[in-house]
């Protein structure tokens, strides 16, 4: 063939850079594009939040991981819409926008936090999806204390010392272990008139327990090692309102009103919109999520060419409802999808995507963890480590790993975090946070 | 006594960093009060505003740096006045206003860039004085190839591809030596259309010669080393005009305007604003870039309690023109008025201050520097080396120094710049440079 097989790529998440790489031997042109430079290494965004590691260390540069592969090049820029008809991808650059001709389509774009159906609550409860999420985390975790230092009012002290993690999944609950962290060992000795241990964390989950994926008794070891830094776990609560400086939620019959500045998001699912426009174009149905459910091969209905992979999937065809939004699912089907185009190229029959799970893990504060590997079951110093040595493996970068290890070592031994900047946006003003005061 | 000698610092720069940690063994009681929470070695702020290194490897938090001196305390705020009379100085927190009493107040709260008269100049030619202007910067620099890989249209590719420095002391040498690595290194294999190397770097400079404080020989040295990384040194060149999308500057008698999407500003100087507020209290005159003129002792006229010292400062009586805008001006200022305050405590007579200069250095690139330490002059690796050991030694952390070293040593023998990530605010979308356009 003169023109070779033209294989876009819509983000660079785990599904998307998976993809990529798996083609590297394939006789194809791959084209990555993604509104950001980097891939994110996300499991590890709540370290940036807490001040543990700097974004740098968990963000790759996109073209650096692909400089070598030659068969492949990188597009920075916001894919505004599609033609499935003439097999193109529209994006959006700084001098106008460009059409992106493709023969295989891959999309991959994941998903933010869900706020059931109250965006208003996400400017005083941001999620943790990007690197700006987490630094603005960091910026409203941080900047609390130091609001708490400075008001002479008790009242006030207490709500900027109380902090509400909303969502007991492993995002919700290695937040709240790292704020525990950062209250109780990280900022001991740093202030003269509050005392941050004396600080009040909450864990909000709706459902009966914690991590609620994981088998009961690793639910139970997580709940109970939170407890050992300062978190306090209420289940079945569920969240009915958020303001700037309060948060509603209820607890059987019981509504409660809860005076704190610092609420983060860690719940629900909510699929990029890419993925409706996708549906509607091929009649594909989304989930209540606004997941697309795609076909068993991940392709879309009537579009061969065209697979939707990772956060933004909807896969019921294993399990009967979506794989979990992980990271192992999105890679698998990454390498899948790129295995399949492989074979259509060279004639050969598909096969089918299978997931196979190889067990997950979550870490509570500085040397604890749970994990669930499938055949084995365990907790404590042990499973930190395991934690520790897979989130090296898995951190693309060698740099990265080098830089990240040499972090944790340090921050291990000195209870210290250095990267706790409060960086960005200004704080806010007396007079926004007065306007919103009850 | 019973009460302490109560000693308010304002600004956790150089100056006053320097001044707490010098009253270590004082009897009196410290607040240093500043609006961000971590001190920054404003020196290497280039390196980040071109990915060689993270946020948090040039920044301290302040309230770290301070944890084991019982006698000072760290307050976060904005400093909105002072009252000189009740001794008063008055800070805006996110409840409200409060006043924090002082016996003696040192005022150290710097200078930014200042742009001729032109302000409007700053949204298109950032200069590079916090951490937000580095990671701005750091946005726009790399932005500009990404919109250069992606646009059809040659023109609009060169005007992505040009970037112009304004100034060429320390800071306007450092960054354009920067920029120009990496284009011609960091970058080399990362794109498929453009040839990153092809970039055109511009460094303008008022004067006759880059590097004026230096003498002539290693500004020489220096404008040599920059062309090897690719940077055209244009001195006598006048910017009389900065948009979005160009430049304008007057050589003689010629005009050129000059098609550039990313120009930088490293010129002027503008000092605080608490500066003028604190002259038309006390009667002191300020220069025209807005610095106090201070006593010789760095009081403030009928004001012996209340001192300005660093960038904020213009100390004329030891050279008949202000002292540099230099890190050693301010930490020396700061030890000397902590000495002073011992001194009246202790009820012994004052001393006068002078300035040691201990010699000036800059870096053009990977392994280029220029020295001058008044009795010897040197250039090319010794005075990187030098450069890298001072640089390593003044960073006020263990941590920093341990990371910043890894970092470096990675970047030196990968030609590596893992910290490229463009974050912050979305890149300019295509309607609001379309605008601009000629």
């Amino acid at each position: 063939m003169d023109a070779k097989h033209r294989v876009v790529i819509v983000g660079g998440g785990f599904g998307g850079l998976y993809t990529a790489q798996a083609l590297r031997k394939t006789p194809v042109e791959v084209t990555l594009i993604d509104r950001r430079n980097f891939h994110l290494f996300q499991p590890l965004l709540y370290q940036v939040a807490t001040g543990a590691l700097s974004p740098a260390n968990i963000a790759s540069p996109l073209r650096g991981l692909l400089s070598r592969q030659r068969n492949a090049r990188v597009l920075m820029g916001e894919v505004v819409g599609f033609d499935l008809d003439r097999r193109q991808v529209h994006i959006a650059g700084a001098d106008g926008d460009a059409a992106v001709p493709y023969d295989s389509l891959i999309v991959a774009t994941g998903a933010r936090h869900h706020y059931f159906n109250h965006p208003e609550w996400e400017k005083d409860a941001p999620g943790l999806k990007t690197i700006e999420d987490a630094t603005d985390m960091r910026r409203r975790i941080l900047y609390a204390f130091e609001a708490a230092e400075l008001t002479a009012d008790p009242k006030a002290r207490e709500a900027w010392l109380t902090f509400v993690v909303v969502g007991a999944g492993p995002t919700g609950v290695e937040l709240a272990g790292a704020v525990g962290e950062v209250a109780h060992r990280t900022l001991r000795n740093d202030f003269r008139s509050i005392q941050p241990a004396r600080a009040r964390i909450l864990l909000l989950e709706g459902a009966d327990r914690v991590l609620g994926a994981y088998v009961p008794s690793l639910s139970r070891k997580a709940a109970a090692a939170l407890g050992r830094l300062g978190v306090t776990v209420q289940t079945g609560a569920v969240v009915t309102d958020v303001k700037a400086d309060r948060v509603t939620f209820r607890r059987g019959d019981q509504t409660e009103v809860l005076p704190a500045r610092t609420v983060l998001w860690a719940a629900g699912v909510d699929a990029s919109p890419l993925g409706k426009v996708l549906a509607a174009a091929t009649g594909a149905e989304t989930d209540r999520a606004g997941r697309v459910t795609v076909l068993p091969d991940l392709s879309l209905p009537g579009r061969p060419e065209v697979f939707v992979i990772g956060d933004l999937a909807n896969y019921p065809y294993q399990t009967g409802k979506p794989l979990p939004g992980v990271a192992q699912v999105a890679m698998q089907q990454g390498r899948y999808v790129a295995d399949s185009i492989a074979r259509r190229l060279r004639g050969e029959p598909p096969v089918k995507f299978h997931y196979k799970d190889r067990g997950s893990m979550a870490t509570i504060g500085a040397s604890q963890a749970v994990a669930d590997l499938g055949w084995t079951r365990f907790n404590g110093r042990l499973a930190w480590l395991a934690w520790l040595f897979i989130h090296l493996i898995f951190l693309v970068e060698f740099e990265n790993r080098l830089l990240v290890l040499v972090q944790w070592a340090y921050n291990y031994f000195t209870r210290d975090r250095s990267a706790r900047l409060i960086t960005g946006a200004p704080p806010p003003s007396p007079g926004e946070r007065g306007a919103s005061a009850p």
